[in-house]
């Protein structure tokens, strides 16, 4: 791609690792930010310069934030004693949208996968268990992909938390196969209200 | 969307403002460049501001770069007396892709629309009729889309030049309906080598 200027190349290459973008789309975006230099290009800099300055991990949760604990683990407001355990921090903020829990949550990173090589140590599952013995927790809500990794996650977590605290998971409303972030707030609202014992 | 801090919101609103990525796509985006904050997001932030300072249109052919003329416009190894005129730069360099054509180019910026009310003067038209005055221009290339308005817009041009230079147009391989950039490198030397007089 030796077409266009060192720098404009250089640009479209690292664009080009975003998901959903490959080298053409890649192009494409390039071009349209260089013909919004002034009012998309600059302020998109700027913004992931902050970003890439001031993004941390919740050493708690694992939700992204700007501080070392995030601002719904630092909440005063959010119930203690109740945690919504999801895969990632996009099904956390699906959740959020949805504005239906008010406890505190856990990000996995992940889930279990035999083909991938992922055991519960290269997830946050250690530090789950900690959390539920360390911050009183009685129950646990298993907000995972109704796929067969989440599935297969949320009962290894329901074992490995028996006796502990009560372990639910939402229900109704998610479909087979289905990713919460992939869902409308209504349905998310409606599985955490008929949630079930695992 | 307040589920995510500032800084982050800021960034996922932007991402969402470019080609092919909805609120969605932006978030996922997002997560993945704060994961990568050293590997991809800093130098994406840097490559961005690099380009966002650098990059300008040639004042001659409408070509993206950093200098005032473009290396094209610039470079002596270039054939003098033929020009190619292209849509826009993603097609010029899907030319440059094909390394088939020796000559200079010339970007319209979009092409003649009735239903979007662009006429000659929005494009680079009469830029494009001064060049080939002040150039000692004998054959133009419309190397166009061949979609209605890329159409349209070849015989608005053919009419304009008629008898000042001889004016021709990617034939074979182009297929109707079809977007230059989505084409391979053989399909654009095939139709230029086959080039016809419209
Ligand atoms: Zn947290
Ligand atoms: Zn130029």
């Amino acid at each position: 791609m030796s077409e266009a200027p060192r720098d404009i190349e250089n640009l479209i290459e690292l664009m080009a690792k975003l998901p959903g973008l490959g080298p053409r789309s890649a192009r494409r975006a390039v071009l349209h930010l260089i013909r919004k230099r002034g009012l998309l290009l600059a302020p998109l800099a700027d913004a992931m310069h902050a970003v890439s300055v001031t993004a941390r991990e919740c050493i708690t949760c694992g939700n992204v934030g700007t501080t070392e604990v995030c601002d719904i683990c630092a909440s005063e407001k959010r119930a203690t004693g109740e945690l919504c355990v999801v895969e990632d921090v996009a099904d956390l903020w699906a959740m959020e949208r949805a504005a239906v829990f008010k406890g505190r949550y856990h990000v996995l990173g992940g889930t279990l996968s035999a083909l991938d090589a992922v055991g519960p140590e290269e997830l946050r599952i250690p530090k789950l268990i900690a959390r539920v013995a360390d911050e009183n927790i009685t129950e646990v809500i298993l907000a995972l992909n109704a796929t067969v990794d989440g599935q297969t996650t949320a009962h290894y977590i329901a074992d490995e938390l028996e006796g502990r605290c009560s372990v639910t998971s939402l229900a109704q409303g998610v479909p087979i196969g289905g990713e919460l972030d992939y869902l409308d707030d209504g349905t998310i609202s409606a599985a955490l209200r008929a949630r079930k014992s695992v």
